[in-house]
């Protein structure tokens, strides 16, 4: 009986992670597949600086050694970026090979595109690696949209900004200095635009969107801003009124359209994401019957990582893409106007009509319910708005707690 | 094509709301399963109480009529209690339909049973809506364990007790009053013992070691304690010190045995469990790959359980019970002695050398390590003492807050 001939690309910490799990879990593997499971080669960059105690296996810097090798049953993609990943899972999955991704960035262009390629030659696609991390978000959603309608999604899905925003307010450090912490302790990369900017999470929350609602969100109406304009002076003015900072995606559908938001908000106490501290990950699903779930774990890291992409590996063969569903037609998230906490010199500012003061809060913040094309179009600009998320109860009892005008 | 036939037993809150969601989700179900789902019969007290609108169901008060149908697919219990539950299902089993429970006392105890008869008939077995009513515990942790092993489950998992424990303390009350509001809520039952004894938390915690451990927990190394000697005293000595109460249920594996614990604990604001409230219900789970993983969503109610049942529907025959492997044997979670917090009369208490006193906080609290032993046997009535979850980090933290001795 043959073993399971798997193709890893790309050998960094997340490559890494999946060749020493599937190595060590041989056992498991065995008895639940049926079979062994083999890495028989590895793509990397460079061969010189790599070694392998195991030397039957195939270290190249050439993907069409790997494509060509005359027995190859699933091919995993722990690279970065949209290309060549791209180009290599559709030669994949053409060829025959179940494929499991991590590459969110990847997925997230070109996910659908890979869904229905694989679904023409019957082979399956795992991507639960690629939101999340370790914590089984993707199952999750899968699970729960077997009975429910998701009505909305919020997530922390990018541990490093999470990391950031946590460091400075427990820590009274500037942007800078917990920018350079994260970077030191391996959490952000060099180039740190893709996750302190918010598009790694938007990437992810576009891979949440087309699993649970079917499709890409709507650019124009999408949103995508990041964590660098938020001061030390901002967070403790929120601390002072019990919120606190998070770069949340959250994911809408308004009638027949996707809304997709990444960017910094407030949260109070009774909100799920509240204590999601430091390299966490978490989402909170409101579903239409069951209610909100909320899912908490490491959302990035060597094994974490890992283990997500093995439990793919358990389903090779199981081909089960949700059906997305239209028939009882969403009225929409019920609805009221957004809460916003407006920081800077807030007892000057002279607010248009369509604002409504909720409360001052001495000099320096307000709170106000508005619409989110008023804020866009407030033209004050010693005042920054943030959106504090919850439900309208909470908005009032933070509205009671401040004293109105 | 004919429909699938489910014939329901119970017609409570969760049996209606099973009924309604079937009815409600047609359309998503047939596009799944390629059929139609009907329910057939259902299994009623007193057939005088109950009117559907639909005429073509078999309301009856008698099982017998039911199995005997000439049509019959899949069995949904929805009824309390050991029996008559088990004979139920085992005739159910035994004609060759599928089952799906939401009947943890009667699944606490011949879960196992079930499962092998199951496995003989290649019926599928679902108690999805055993644990955690909507959460989808039992699908994550099966979707865990197909990578990792499992170290230790901590959870709420009684909605009523966690209920009592946050309104005592956010609003005040004593144990009576707020057990009488939570009745008043319908949160819990006349006859309250099930839930505040901590029986509930502990049948399902037998399951969830079932499904994890492949075992049962060993009764004389087990712990199941109720919260009803909590006292607005002790709540707000906790609360200075951080602290807060929660009815915990924990399950470890040491050695080859597993250990089950249901009391009441206390724990602090790092804690997963920390932030869960009123009647909500949450896991958290340590994995050997992943790492901490918590969930949390509402533990009970009509739709969440009747979520959870319907979810088991889509997996008719899917009968993936997970293995459970011995192959590479736990060294058992790493040391230490467990942190307690003594509250009473710490002043005047004069503690066995066997105690580590890591702070005495005024006269009513005292933070102290010791065995379990050691504080079972402490013979001193005038304290109470309360194990204080959480990492050996959060311990020594604490330890520095309060004054050393």
């Amino acid at each position: 009986m043959s073993a399971i001939s798997v193709g890893l690309l790309g050998f960094g910490t997340v490559g890494k992670g999946v060749y020493e799990t599937i190595n060590k879990h041989q056992g498991r593997l065995q008895a639940i597949l049926g079979k062994q499971v083999k890495v028989s080669a590895i793509l990397v960059k460079n061969v010189d600086k790599h070694d392998l105690p195991d030397k039957d296996v195939l270290l190249t810097d050439d993907f069409q050694k790997i494509i060509e090798l005359p027995k190859l049953d699933v091919v995993i993609d722990a690279i970065v970026g949209k290309e060549p990943g791209y180009t290599y899972l559709r030669q994949a999955v053409t060829r025959g090979c179940h494929v499991i991704t991590a590459n969110k960035e990847m997925f997230a262009h070109h996910g659908s595109e890979l869904k229905t390629l694989a679904k023409e030659h019957n082979v399956s696609l795992g991507f639960e690696a690629t939101v999340g991390g370790g914590i089984p978000i993707i199952q999750t959603l899968k699970q729960l949209l077997n009975a429910n309608k998701i009505e909305r999604i919020e997530g922390i899905l990018n541990g490093t900004s999470n990391f950031i925003l946590t460091s400075m307010r427990e820590e009274k450090l500037s942007f800078e200095t917990a920018l350079k912490i994260a970077q030191e302790k391996g959490y952000a990369e060099a180039d740190p635009e893709n996750d302190i900017e918010g598009y790694d999470a938007f990437y992810k929350a576009v891979v949440l969107s087309e699993l649970v609602f079917g499709k890409t969100p709507e650019w124009e109406k999408s949103t995508r801003k990041g964590i660098t304009d938020i001061s030390i002076e901002q967070i403790n003015i929120a601390s002072s009124l019990g919120l606190r900072f998070k770069h949340v995606a959250s994911l809408e559908k308004e009638k027949n359209e996707v809304r997709c938001t990444v960017k910094p908000v407030l949260v109070g106490e009774s909100h799920p994401l509240y204590r999601v501290e430091g390299v966490q990950n978490a989402v909170s699903i409101d579903a239409d019957i069951v209610g909100n779930i909320s899912l908490q774990g490491p959302g990035a890291g060597m094994f974490p990582t890992a283990s997500a992409i093995v439990e793919d590996l358990i389903h090779l063969g199981t081909n089960d893409f949700p059906a997305v569903f239209e028939e009882d037609e969403a009225e929409g998230i019920e609805g009221g106007l957004p809460v916003w906490a407006l920081l800077g010199e807030a007892d000057h500012a002279k607010l248009p009509e369509d604002f409504e003061i909720l409360g001052r809060i001495s000099s320096d913040a307000v709170i106000v319910k508005a619409s989110e094309e008023a804020v866009d179009s407030l033209d004050d600009t010693t005042l920054i708005a943030y959106q504090i998320l919850g439900d309208h109860g909470f908005a009032e009892v933070l509205a009671e707690q401040v004293q109105p005008v």
